[in-house]
């Protein structure tokens, strides 16, 4: 029996009760019996660097500071050590805005940047690329025990995903250790959570180990390079331009896992296989994600 | 058993052995073997309204003529009614330009519209709720048996997902035949696929379904609107705002089918239960999309 999960681990959790991030919608089932079910909340978030407007995300509104930081150091468009003067969130007009001691000089870059990304395909790229440019991440190792213990316990941890199905989230960890857990519609903005947080308590990312339940693309390659992580894990596969991306920076790139089975297509040679894999039990049936993926 | 797929039924059927749109990668196993996998291509283009640089997608890459039309037409970029002059696309610079007989004179409010839709999050939102005013969808019947039968010949269809993983697929139905299923990196890709190929054969909508395998978001949901399709299922689950779309449009709207079971939260009253869901085998462990949903 897997032993019952020890939330205290974690320094940001999964909040699968709260109020705002769900609602219960009145339904029917496959045999036409009304019920009532549990459905994940999504609302725009407009976020803004100084004067400019940059972005509005789709988000399920918790962290909205943390969203719209990561969001803009993921784009390239803070950098490492920008000084942040300020993050005013105002819920009523569901705007967030970033202050910065000094004026961005983005202005026309911004707009390039923004006109250029992949709206409505759930991708971005072309300038973020810019932002990669001479990054080689630490020579990190991983062992393959963290990884079976990381995907058995964020599995079996409480989440909006467990109880409402619809939603990414995206893991910090440290060794075996899952730290900061966020949720979000957009599997972006999961990433850009972790890294808003990141970016805040100035955490360290060399050590780092990044656990996403979504697919492997170029985008969720170049954030993860971006905020510094050399390790990124996840249950779902991969696409050939996320594989080359993650050789070219050196990220240790492992998908496909699923119970005892993973595969890694990048930075092979940081990971230490110190586990037998017939050791790990199959996944049970209903900590299986089901449905598409992406 | 269950019969052998009829592709013959599809007018467009996926092309999962197209050696363009995946590649084999050297990789390692769990156990440290050296492995061959297949990863799915992804590749930037560019989409042009006449002279207007719009948006550069994340695609697999085939269809781009109907990927654009699809997505100037969903963005509401398109009247319905627009003369398209010609569409041309050029492998080598990645882009693909729809040219109209009106010069269109959305300029600035293009400008506006791309700025803030939700590059990096993977939706589209704002100004694409106003193409929706006033819309209300035909009041066509839709039979449980069709979506069942539609299921499982989706599901048994061969497809890039089945080879590579890592892909999002939808498909246009009528009854329970489907007709076109598209696939791409982008779930949004997949469904603009769907909507170019029915503007350029000028398909009607009133009397067909769509199913897909991502989640069932706002952005899903006003795409379909758009397009006039009365019906959607899908595998995935919703969100909130999804079913307040749906609900306000008069949108069918059916998610989480898994085997017999379903759930309808928009549009019950024209969901017709032909078929006891207890006939309807459960789910073979094999067909089933084990990544995280997308």
């Amino acid at each position: 029996m897997p032993s019952k999960i020890d939330l205290s681990e974690y320094i940001i959790a999964p909040h699968p009760t709260r109020e705002d991030l769900s609602r219960a919608v009145q339904g029917w089932d496959q045999t036409g019996q009304p019920i009532v079910t549990h459905v994940v909340e999504e609302r725009p978030l407009t976020i803004f660097l100084n004067k400019r407007e940059i972005v509005t995300a789709m988000t399920i509104g918790d962290y909205p500071e943390y969203l719209a930081l990561g969001f803009l150091r993921n784009q390239g468009m803070l950098a490492l050590d920008e000084e942040v003067t300020a993050i005013d969130f105002d819920a009523d007009i569901e705007t967030v805005v970033v202050r910065t001691m000094r004026e961005t000089d983005f202005e026309d870059k911004l707009r390039k940047k923004t006109r250029t990304s992949g709206c409505a395909v759930g991708t971005v790229f072309g300038d973020m690329m810019e932002g990669l440019e001479g990054v080689q991440l630490p020579e990190t190792e991983v062992r393959s025990s963290w990884l079976y213990t990381l995907a058995d316990k964020i599995n079996r941890t409480p989440s909006l995903y467990l109880e409402t199905g619809a939603i990414h989230g995206t893991v910090l960890c440290k060794k075996d250790r899952p730290l900061v857990y966020m949720e979000d519609v957009g599997r972006h903005n999961a990433v850009d959570k972790v890294a808003g947080w990141m970016m805040s308590e100035r955490v360290q990312a060399a050590d780092k180990i990044l656990y996403t339940t979504g697919r492997l693309t170029s985008e969720m390659v170049i954030k993860t390079a971006m905020m510094g992580i050399p390790v990124l894990a996840s249950r779902s596969g991969f696409t050939a331009w996320g594989v080359e991306i993650a050789q070219q920076v050196g990220l240790t790139l492992i998908g496909r896992m699923r119970g005892q089975r993973f595969v890694c297509l990048s930075g092979n040679d940081r990971l230490i296989r110190d586990i037998d894999p017939a050791a790990i039990p199959q996944e049970p049936k209903k900590h299986r994600r089901k449905g598409a993926h992406g």
